[in-house]
């Protein structure tokens, strides 16, 4: 792996300067117990991939490990692969006009970006061989042997983003647009969402400062400002997301879904669509087992709600409460338990989730990961926020709920220390700087720890790993030779990394826009840190991605998928829990100050003389300053304010074109002109002119036409129908407007008559 | 007009059987004033329906009034119309597939119903000149003299509808879209609402009847159940108006619309998707204007809102308080004025909205009148439900808040009576069963009045209008000469008729649905009524339409418009009030029923004795068995139920395929399929097979001859390049199988050498 440094100098390092052509490396392992197996594997591997066109090359990296390189053999071969992919995305909608007809053209055109050559020639080792693919699954079933397969940086533009990326501000629509053409939309997705996350969040960020500076925490102008961002930003970015799939004509691409292998189906039927046999789960069957994450939301709510308050109240009681031995050391004892805990407990907690989402047999790819998305979404948002909860609803405004578990903790350490401690001989106070502290934590400690352990742990890590390994190869090999030796350590050094996946980044700026939705009426100066750290972040990814990962596979993508639904999901709760937290946490920040207070007699403690002024702290507490019908209403408005800013806001932004989708209705339009206009060539023949207006004289003459074919039948019918008879009685243009001038002219008489003599009346 | 008699007879009265071929009557009134130039413009609009190919008649029907039929001259130059019709349509995205190429197949294949005839003949007549249209717009400028213009009936068809519809239970599809042939999809989707709403209605019937037979008023089952109930319909039938649109080709032509004569545009811009030029008025300029919605709706509120408040008071101070002189008479004084007034108030609100509506300055046509629909959606809310609102809300929870409107009214009783008057002896309750007498009355009363303002009154109307008329034209004029008298009395019968509103009925049936869903809590038997009345409402709105009306322009649709969103808003604030209205009501019963009283001393009144009685019962009533916190949270807690369950059915009804969204996709795939055929003849020449994949020996070949032509470049220049180096180590496929096999064997070997000598590790 190149170190950080490699990439700001001049020139980069032998073997990776160049990828030498090669599209996608497989890593092929070969296991000491099935050498026989893994070599008819490998013939039938390199067969196939020749057979559906691609050129192949072998390596020895390390013993037992082959890497298969792969390449398009011929541009003409690829160009029709090319030309196939485009007009199925026509076919599917996604492209609002067909590729030209004419190969050549069409490639002119467009060109075929670094993005969609690997998507193509990524689809073509995986699609099924039926479908014209080389069918490789890694790991499973004939491919076992097939450990990964990936493509190559492109160092030398990675060290150039890395450069520029550090020296800019904000990225321009050129710098996406190349993301776009190297990485896929999927990755520039995300650099688009967080490049405008970060812009927006100048706003908070400001009114933040402000309102630390002049309002203190608990501000209702912040509450309701932030409020109102959070629903333009949500707004602002569905429209956006729009207009970036038609910019990067993606639209509609997530309707074109891939079947995930471990599907199993009840029945095969005829698509109604395609007319194509399809494989069918009943949805209502499916939504059974959907059922089943009510109860499992409910098991995390008590997993982790019980370990946070457990943590939380243990935590309180050896700080505001205990004061015996070791009291600097147990201090820890939470947060270790915390750290320890939490992780051990989610990973849990998300294997059932995924063994829940396995069950829901979903039959799709996308649909499958949304679905897992969605549910690890559920315990991020517990794991993330339940302490922040806990302390702003219950610890802040009802400190005396937690005697309990107080008296419970002062037992155990009672039985441990068989009643040899003391507890505080000064006031216990409920700490209104709870809050504010824990959020200093969530906005600061945790996103440098967090960007540790993105950037600096998977370095290190490898470092170790890299050294343990040599050693213990020094003794067994001698070192590969040959000309080649230092592109294959490239190669082996890239597969070494990780495999990036952009919902981790996506998870992590939605976890951190929670906060500021949620929280940050209690620490307005949240925002500012985000937008320090986002600064940063993009950065980090980026060095994570040209770096500290394998180069992704370029997928498509119209959307930020499951994700924009957290988001909306954390605005609208966001409206709630600010309301609450300032109408609850401003009014018992009063009561605290007033001095609520527990004195302790000082000595041996016993549950008496804890759990007594603990009641009355509680009973004092309970007469705060607030009320439940209060808190409802206040809880009420909010929502509803925010309901209706919502609708107010999309229906201003519906009105407001976006450049997006004028896009689309133009190219439709345009599309659609040119086909009526050759269709209007056809019909040229007939008497209309352009509007399809025949004139006075040419309307007459067929009028006249028409009227004498009905006297004809009439003649040789022997007698007229009323209807003849009817349109008959002027004949022509000028008689009917004679009649009507003599009818006209009656009025004008009769009027003349009348007025005179008004007695004829 | 006929009677009613005359459709169930067997053969149509004289006049009816046909309408001559007569497309649109045109009703042109000459004031005695002006005959000169009414006679100009009459030759103008001679010639210019001339000019567009339109065959014209003229007859007299009474002095000062012509009538000039119009129907289309050749059926050649109609074709054209149509065709042209269609292709715009196809531009517009209206339709999948262009119209065939062939204009006779185009209408053998898609045969032009009476409604798009007469549909594209008002285009004509209507569309302005430039655009190849006559450009008539009644009563406005040159055309002052055109009073109207419409279609007539096909009488034999009304009455074949009537005998149908009056036999049967449910009307069919194929009734369905005779109606739409024959009248338009605006009037076809009023049917099939009101026929899907009454369908769904057995559901809240049965339920209602059981409630009211087991559960009584104020059940929280019975609200809950109809809660549900309000979310499945709706979302059932948004997803049914998309499926019509698309079985009768109309979908998407809510899109195409028409601009507003009135509309004053501030530039003119370049249409970014047309290239056409268009009238540009900002829309954050009108969004201003749409603020003064908000001082508005908050003047009707006062307004209506004090009128219900005044009126209800008054009404329970004559019941309930007053027992003076005229008592029986006084009784109705409330009722009187509120149905005076109401009327009166909401027309000046109307004229008010109308105004607002003007103000905001449309571009099109179908944007002011879903602006307008909205403005008095919200005056018919008011009108409608405040009464109730105010009687659940706050006359049955709270009785004693009307106290000080009580003594008004007892300070006004004691001025004009001069003090002559007793109030009861005995005792005064509030009463509980006001809620279900009012919801009686709008379920029961107001609908049967409803249904013979809608019929009976307009015919008793005419009746007496023509009687009077016809005994006014006796002395003066000659009767009517000629052979088709009768026809042109049944043209003027059908011309003094009202214009058809659909609006008006779907506005009717929307009200109906919001006591549903808002109050019917309080009186369960509600929907029972409900399903009664829209049986017999399908029924009078086709004699409406039939017997009652012109026949309606057929306006094409594709959803019921801004209807929709005020179902969707009547449902979800239903499950706000019912909820409410259980909590306050059930809570309040009991405490009315144990007896909150108040004595009067008897004989002589006075202010004293009145209002304190009435402090105490206020007092005591204060202290009902409910809370401000229980019914926030009561409130809050149905409401996101309501949301929660909104988001299921949502979710499971968008994972079941729509009959209509599956056909649209399969005619988009099959016009793409066609299309790529025809492509991939084109490029059949490439050697690549039906798949795109070459074989292993085609694909050998063409890999050595791209390798081979790198060697020839490597030797032109004199040296390999790298890359070249790379791929030349193995130059056949065969040549790379070996290579690899040579490494496997590798690993098989040392495993074999390892595993007896474990030690030469």
């Amino acid at each position: 792996m190149p170190s950080f440094k490699t990439f700001y100098s001049e020139e980069p390092p032998e073997g990776y300067s160049s990828s030498l052509g090669v599209d996608y490396v497989i890593v092929y392992k070969v296991p000491e117990a099935e050498v026989e197996q893994a070599e008819a594997a490998y013939v039938q591997l390199i067969k196939q991939l020749t057979s559906i066109g691609l050129a192949t090359e072998v390596r020895e990296s390390e013993p037992g490990t082959l890497l298969i390189f792969v390449k398009v053999a011929s541009g003409q071969l690829f160009a029709n692969q090319v030309y196939r992919a485009r007009l199925t995305d026509w076919l599917h909608g996604v492209r609002t006009t067909a590729p030209s007809q004419e190969l050549s053209e069409s490639l002119r055109q467009e060109r075929v970006t670094p993005a969609e050559r690997l998507r193509l020639v990524y689809r073509m080792l995986v699609k099924p061989r039926n479908e014209g693919g080389a069918g490789i699954t890694p790991k499973i079933g004939v491919w076992r042997y097939v450990d990964s397969l990936f493509p190559l940086h492109n160092h030398s533009l990675n060290r150039r983003w890395l450069q520029r990326f550090s020296t800019t501000y904000l990225l321009d629509p050129s710098d996406l647009d190349e993301i776009r053409d190297e990485l896929g939309e999927g990755v520039a997705y995300y650099f688009e969402f967080i490049q405008t996350y970060f812009r927006f969040l100048i706003a908070p960020a400001a009114l933040g400062l402000g309102a630390w500076l002049l309002l203190g925490q608990f501000s209702w102008i912040y509450a309701a400002a932030c409020s109102v961002w959070s629903v333009v930003f949500f707004e602002y970015w569905k429209q956006k997301e729009v207009d970036l799939a038609v910019r990067w004509g993606t639209r509609g691409v997530s309707l074109i879904q891939s079947d995930r292998a471990e599907f199993v189906f009840d029945r095969e039927d005829i698509d109604p669509v395609t007319g194509e046999l399809v494989k069918v789960y009943p949805p209502l069957k499916r939504f059974g087992t959907q059922l089943l994450q009510i109860p499992f939301a409910l098991a995390c709510v008590v997993v982790l709600g019980g370990l946070i308050v457990m943590c939380n109240s243990l935590e309180i009681f050896i700080n505001e409460v205990y004061d015996g031995p070791f009291k600097q050391y147990l201090g820890l004892l939470p947060t270790i338990l915390l750290s320890g805990l939490t992780p051990t407990f989610s990973a849990v907690l998300t294997a059932v989730a995924t063994k829940l989402n396995k069950m829901e047999n979903y039959r799709t790819e996308e649909a499958y990961q949304a679905a897992l998305i969605q549910k690890e979404f559920v315990l991020n948002f517990m794991t993330s926020y339940m302490a922040a909860f806990f302390t702003s609803f219950v610890y802040t405004p009802f400190g005396h709920v937690i005697t309990p578990f107080l008296t419970f903790w002062h037992r155990i350490a009672r039985m441990i220390t068989m009643g040899n401690f003391q507890i505080k001989a000064h006031e216990f106070h409920v700490n209104p700087r709870r809050i504010s502290d824990q959020m200093f934590f969530f906005t600061v400690t945790a996103q440098i720890v967090n960007l540790a352990t993105e950037i600096v742990v998977p370095y290190l890590k490898r470092k170790v790993f890299k050294t343990v390994k040599e050693f213990k190869h020094e003794k067994e090999m001698s070192p590969v030779e040959g000309e080649d030796d230092k592109f294959i350590a490239r190669v082996m050094a890239e597969y070494e990394l990780d495999v990036y996946d952009v919902n981790v980044d996506y998870r992590e700026m939605v976890i951190q826009y929670g906060y500021l939705s949620l929280f940050s009426v209690a620490w307005p100066l949240a925002a500012c840190c985000f937008l320090v750290n986002n600064w940063i972040e993009l950065r980090s990814d980026t060095l994570k991605i040209a770096v500290g990962s394998r180069r992704p596979i370029p997928w498509r993508t119209d959307s930020i998928g499951p994700w924009v639904e957290a988001l909306g999901f954390l605005s609208w709760l966001g409206s709630i829990t600010s309301a609450a937290i300032v109408y609850l946490c401003s009014n018992s920040l009063g009561a605290v100050e007033a001095g609520v207070s527990m004195n302790s007699t000082g000595g041996l403690a016993s549950d008496e003389i804890l759990e007594k002024p603990l009641v009355r702290a509680a009973q004092v507490q309970h007469s705060a300053d607030f009320t439940a019908w209060g808190l409802l209403l206040v809880i009420f408005l909010a929502e509803h304010l925010y309901l209706a800013m919502q609708f107010l806001v999309r229906s201003v932004m519906s009105n407001l074109d976006s450049p997006g989708l004028q896009k689309v209705r133009k190219e439709r339009f345009q599309m659609k002109k040119r086909m009526l206009l050759a269709t209007s060539n056809a019909d040229s023949s007939m008497m209309a002119n352009q509007d399809g207006v025949p004139g006075i004289e040419e309307s007459e003459r067929i009028i006249r036409r028409e009227l004498n074919k009905d006297m004809d039948r009439a003649e040789m019918r022997g007698q007229a129908i009323p209807e003849e008879v009817f349109w008959h009685k002027h004949q022509t243009m000028a008689e009917t407007i004679d009649a009507g001038r003599i009818i006209i002219a009656q009025v004008g008489n009769k009027a003349g008559k009348a007025m005179p003599s008004p007695k004829a009346e």
